[in-house]
């Protein structure tokens, strides 16, 4: 029985990457005439054939949006699931999740999959290793494919589509200046890594709202977490770095952390030095989720309203595809973050 | 523009349900001589045909399997989906998730679509709606085409296919006797309507394990919640309801929940009452996930290990498309429950 083969498959027979497979199937003049040859030969053979396969496929509508996520064992992105499909279901359309797993070739993969004739258009976050890597051919080769794309939170400036933002530089201000207004003096940012944006953003928005108040930013303070230590499986190490963040810090008075788990993890340190929250330590998360809702005490924190985000996605990707005119116009929409205040500042 | 049309609306023009088109169109003699023609007339006349398509791509392989949850806002479903994932990735399997958000009709029109070439095989946990109709027509005729399908959690018991299981009954059995073990003598239950099928044996469970205690069961504590007040959006409804068992059950000095949110309810309720935990009343939950390890007290839990299930639902599923004859051989497989001990209980 002939077997279809996999881009995963051309890529490890030919030995090049995923990311050459998937360019020069699609004819780019970015990948050499002759890998070009290999390549499409290749596929042939053994009947790979994707773009027939989009080309027929091209004008039935299958009423089908895909939604490609960097992880699903995440509540922000399961709120945005959740707002995309009360659109999508009001409008007669369904859903299906292809998830990278932050992965740069399994996001071309799952794009690639979804192309060849299951949806009409992606509604998608970007991959931390494709933010690394900058390679964003798959996006620029969909859309040029008529299959439009609206990007949601991890966005990319130098692609043309439909983009919904979270505030986060702003955000990050809000909860900042909340905690200056309760008189905290030494606040700490416990953040991630630069290259992961919304990480960038937030602590950007905290030096801002450092810089407002003229109080000067220490480097002492700002503590950014290896990027593993975001999965359940390292909290261990996780509150280990954030105890040495108190402990280097013994008049830090004030916590934003630009996740849920790092602020309750900051506030399990808090309890175990003896610090009582809010009276000697205030802290406030960034995302609304359920941790956030039911900690003891319960955090303040940032909401990033995850479905209103889905649901202007999902507006956008619509409109989009019912459109008539053939115009490229494209929106960014920002959608505000709110400070919800509880029990862990004063 | 020709458009393709989809189920739903062959269904809404016919003024017939989903289900009648879905079998209608896979000419099942449960439906009327009359009604097929007329089904899959309109089907042709609007282009749809999915047997077409799901026989041309019969012989292909996607490597890619399809998996259908009923909601993606729940921390057990995306642990299954970590776990199918890990399997998949290492033998080169990639997944796509569609979401039946508990309805039967949207549970078969994404089987129906994902059927239609995009995939080899399917996991899955059925809809609520699927389980009350009792309508499993989708699941017969796709493995009547070849496709296999493996069941996990909510399974029905008449499919023959592979199936993987938590022993909910011993799960709850393992909770309740260490409440006992643990001194309480007036145990209540915080469980579900009864056809959710992972209520009812919860349920069985706790009866059993008073039994074999010779502890008479008592109606005033056993809370069959509302089914809607599951969802986050009725908390204060949720509250309301256990308050109320409280309320009527002065002497209650232990609580099994069969969920995570129901369990963290009850510990707030209990709070809010004046009463001490675990030294006047003990809580016991079901699911291991991120609210229970992070509660104050943190909750002593069943764990249902919802990514080995996962990965074993993706094992059998891999097994099966891989098998290269042609039996039909099925396998349960019963993955353990675990008591995970914490603050909650003494």
């Amino acid at each position: 029985m002939k077997r279809k083969v996999t881009l995963k498959q051309i890529a490890k027979e030919l030995d090049v990457s995923i990311s050459t497979v998937s360019k020069a199937l699609r004819n780019s003049i970015e990948i050499s005439e002759d890998t070009r040859q290999k390549v499409q030969a290749f596929a042939k053979l053994y009947n790979y054939r994707p773009n027939n396969i989009a080309l027929s496929l091209k004008n039935r509508k299958t009423k089908t949006i895909g939604i490609i996520i960097p992880e699903i064992v995440h509540h922000f992105f399961s709120k945005v699931i959740s707002g995309i499909e009360a659109v999508a279901n009001k409008r007669g359309y369904n859903v299906i999740v292809g998830l990278s797993n932050e992965s740069f070739s399994k996001e071309v993969i799952n794009m690639e999959m979804l192309a060849n004739g299951s949806i009409d258009g992606f509604i998608l976050s970007i991959a931390k290793e494709t933010q690394q890597q900058q390679d964003y051919h798959h996006f620029t080769e969909t859309i040029k494919q008529g299959m439009p794309i609206v990007m949601f939170d991890r966005v990319v400036n130098e692609i043309k589509c439909d983009k919904v933002i979270v505030d986060d530089s702003e955000g990050a201000k809000l909860a900042v200046n909340k905690l200056i207004d309760c008189g905290c003096k030494n606040i700490a940012i416990i953040s991630t890594k630069d290259y992961v944006s919304v990480g960038k953003l937030r602590t950007q928005g905290y030096l801002d709202a450092l810089e407002d108040h003229k109080i000067s930013p220490k480097a002492s303070l700002i503590l950014k977490v290896h990027d593993q230590l975001l999965s359940e499986d390292h909290l261990d190490d996780l509150e280990k770095e954030i105890e040495n963040l108190f402990q280097n810090n013994k008049n830090m008075d004030g916590v934003f952390a630009v996740n849920e788990l790092y602020a309750l993890t900051a506030m399990k340190v808090a309890r175990k030095l003896g610090l009582k929250i809010p009276e000697d330590i205030q802290v406030i998360g960034f995302t609304d989720g359920v941790l956030s809702k039911h900690a003891v005490p319960a955090l303040t924190t940032v909401s990033q309203h995850g479905k209103k985000i889905g649901e202007k996605a999902a507006e956008l990707l619509i409109n989009n595809l019912e459109r008539e005119d053939e115009e490229d116009i494209y929106e960014t929409v920002v959608i505000e973050t709110e400070l919800i205040e509880r029990e862990s500042t004063k």
